[in-house]
């Protein structure tokens, strides 16, 4: 049982909050955002948590965030995407034009699930949403069985989602590991999706509310 | 290396001809086929073939075709088509009808690239068959490092293939094994191509000049 700050290279933060997220008892930080993510920001902030001991992993969602001297890369994989594109073919593009200096031991790929049908990542790759308990398990076991991907990622980005659906993905899973995130707003509602998921992950709430944001990474504790 | 014949279910062999292929070299069977593919005529070719100790395959490409008793199952994703459908949504589909029935540990996911953009599976799921090298390879990789796919199947279906591509893709590969398909016509392609695949797949040679179809089974011997 995990949990992971995401930290958003294109908002701000003090030096003071980085120095408490140290400190909090977050198991690491998933740097990783969309809009005005830079080659810069990125560095800028993967440079100051690299500091830390705990874990950390860099989202790769454009090419100019690949900094050389990452330890750990994290490749989205949309499933519920009905474009190929976002299921492996931005990969694909990645392996054109890096390759041979692809460091694979060093990538593990994200087998996204999106679940809000507003947010931003479920318009930019058409992901269908609207999925009942039988979707989410077939998803879940394609991941698992056929993919053998490391991690499923339910992605509720903004709102708190269906525990439910969460507890019947995770029913399906053994190897495959299963990180939530989305619309987590308090320490309580992080110690509830903590009960059916592998990890879950706290975003937006740094930047809105910083000391609640905090008090979440108590539950790993 | 291995050599495998691929049996249509929709075409007729004789009593005498799956004597030969039994008594041939190769080192087994994959029932697969498109058009007129019924679960009799499926069920009728597999029960004759299992009475063979070589490998027998049964390659899924409609519902209908899967029969309960089979032991291997193989499923097709196509690498590079466009449309996520054919990439991971027919599984989705099919573990969507089939859950919690599901042996997972008797399927196979073949990772196809298709690479005759005239071929029937290429109009069919949009794959873009005009790939370099640097595509290719870019597949290969996606396949063994990201997907974990037990095989990349190279499909030129009808056409005999590029072996300089063929040998690119090998070159990357270590875990995923390479299978070969398409236009082989003699013994002398099929053992061209046997030097760079790890296995070569003989179909429609098979009805169009049985004898010459039994000897390419001979590279293996």
């Amino acid at each position: 049982m995990a949990h992971f700050f995401k930290i958003d290279p294109a908002k701000p933060l003090s030096e003071r909050e980085v120095e408490a997220l140290f400190h909090s008892s977050t198991d690491g930080f998933i740097i990783g955002g969309t809009d005005q993510v830079t080659a810069e920001n990125t560095a800028f902030y993967y440079e100051r948590l690299m500091e830390t001991d705990k874990q950390l992993f860099l989202e790769i969602s454009h090419a100019e965030m690949v900094l050389p001297y990452a330890d750990q890369f994290l490749v989205p994989m949309v499933l519920n995407s009905p474009d190929a594109k976002w299921v492996v073919g931005k990969f694909v593009e990645a392996l054109r034009e890096f390759s041979p200096h692809v460091p694979f031991k060093r990538i593990t790929p994200l087998g996204y699930v999106i679940l809000n049908a507003e947010a931003k990542a479920a318009k930019l790759t058409r992901a269908n949403a609207a999925l009942e308990k039988k979707d989410i398990t077939a998803y879940a076991e394609l991941a698992e069985h056929f993919l053998k991907l490391p991690v499923l990622y339910i992605e509720y980005s903004g709102t708190f989602g269906d525990t439910e659906l969460v507890r019947e993905a995770k029913a399906v899973l053994k190897e495959t590991k299963l990180w939530y995130g989305g619309g987590i707003k308090s320490r309580e509602q992080a110690a509830e999706m903590h009960e059916y998921a592998d990890a879950i992950v706290v975003g937006n709430l740094i930047y809105e509310n910083f000391e609640e944001a905090l008090k979440t990474a108590e539950i790993v504790r």
